[in-house]
């Protein structure tokens, strides 16, 4: 059936897909400690987009570490079978058109490589979540830090597993003396700067 | 800061997500034999749905084979990961409010109940692309068939490993004698009779 053929000729993709939803898809991958505010920052971001209208999917340890990577632990092995995952998901969704939000640890520089070189040229945003150990340990908001102190948990990075400061991010938030607008401001400002927002932007106030 | 726990007090959830696109989320999960027309028929149904303005993402081999199961084999064990994964993946693609295609062989019913399963109440659609195993074999489009009775690729669904016929699919396409058209047609009737399109929808004519 020469119907057959016309239908692979014209397969849907990221650019049509991109286009009916008015905007450039991209991944924005917030890195850092446990506690520096990854998660807060994001999910916040993201909220400011939908009410913007965009089309974003937000990737975290909440909906993938008990599904997609249920079967993985933190060994080192596992941290970085667990990036390779998520960066081949978060590829998917960018095909699908979406402005990707991924809050993951990612502690080790060569995964974090890893998903920028699998995600199309300009495709791959890198936030630094930059809080120092001591404040992350301060906030502490699941106890983990304590637990991973007294041993309690194994590999908790910072502690006994390392984690290595981006050298290539695209933004770094000081999310020590920076508030949640703050950050979300500056990544606004970002994503302006870069055209990836389509007319410009409020900055955000939540005291209004 | 007051304001963290106002942003986390509304996160984006898939209700909001849906709503942006006016849609209903679900996944569309195309089972059958290789060269039954699962890819064709996801495909075709696709380019329907976007020009009618829905929000969509196909899933095949083709875009997660190389990528996120790329450590995977044919092994049943490998089968079943296999479809574990992108059934997590189709389950983040349906809470980021997309209407997913899924087009895999997907060979063992308790694989694709798995997924089913984790997928919320309604949000499952189980298409059978039925072709027999004769003309899949004649069709043969990448010389697959030719290649597993020759024993150059083992463990090839109908050949050396098995197929497990739906019992529950919500749909049956009888893609022997069906054209492509007519499967997509069919698809849309069953998609607005369940409520899933919002305003009716025109048949497709490929001669037009």
């Amino acid at each position: 059936m020469s119907t057959n053929v016309a239908w692979h000729s014209h397969p849907v993709d990221q650019s049509i897909r991109a286009e009916q939803k008015l905007q450039a898809p991209l991944v924005i991958w917030f890195t850092g400690l446990s506690a520096s505010g990854k998660s807060t920052i994001a999910g916040a971001l993201e909220q400011i987009l939908v009410s913007q209208n965009y089309h974003t999917y937000l990737l975290d340890g909440d909906n993938v570490r008990h599904g997609l990577c249920r079967d993985l632990g933190f060994s080192d092995a596992d941290r970085k079978e667990n990036i390779r995952r998520v960066g081949e998901v978060a590829k998917l969704a960018v095909d699908a058109g979406l402005i990707v939000l991924a809050a993951f640890i990612s502690p080790f520089r060569s995964d974090r490589r890893c998903v920028r070189n699998i995600l199309p040229e300009g495709q791959f945003i890198e936030v630094f979540v930059d809080a120092p150990l001591d404040i992350c340990k301060q906030r502490d908001p699941k106890g983990l830090y304590q637990l991973a102190e007294r041993g309690q948990i194994k590999q908790f990075t910072g502690i006994d597993s390392p984690y290595e400061i981006p050298e290539t991010a695209e933004v770094r938030l000081d999310a020590s003396t920076s508030s949640v607008t703050e950050s979300v401001n500056q990544l606004l400002e970002y994503l302006f700067q870069i055209g990836a927002l389509k007319s410009g932007y409020d900055p955000i106030s939540l005291s209004a």
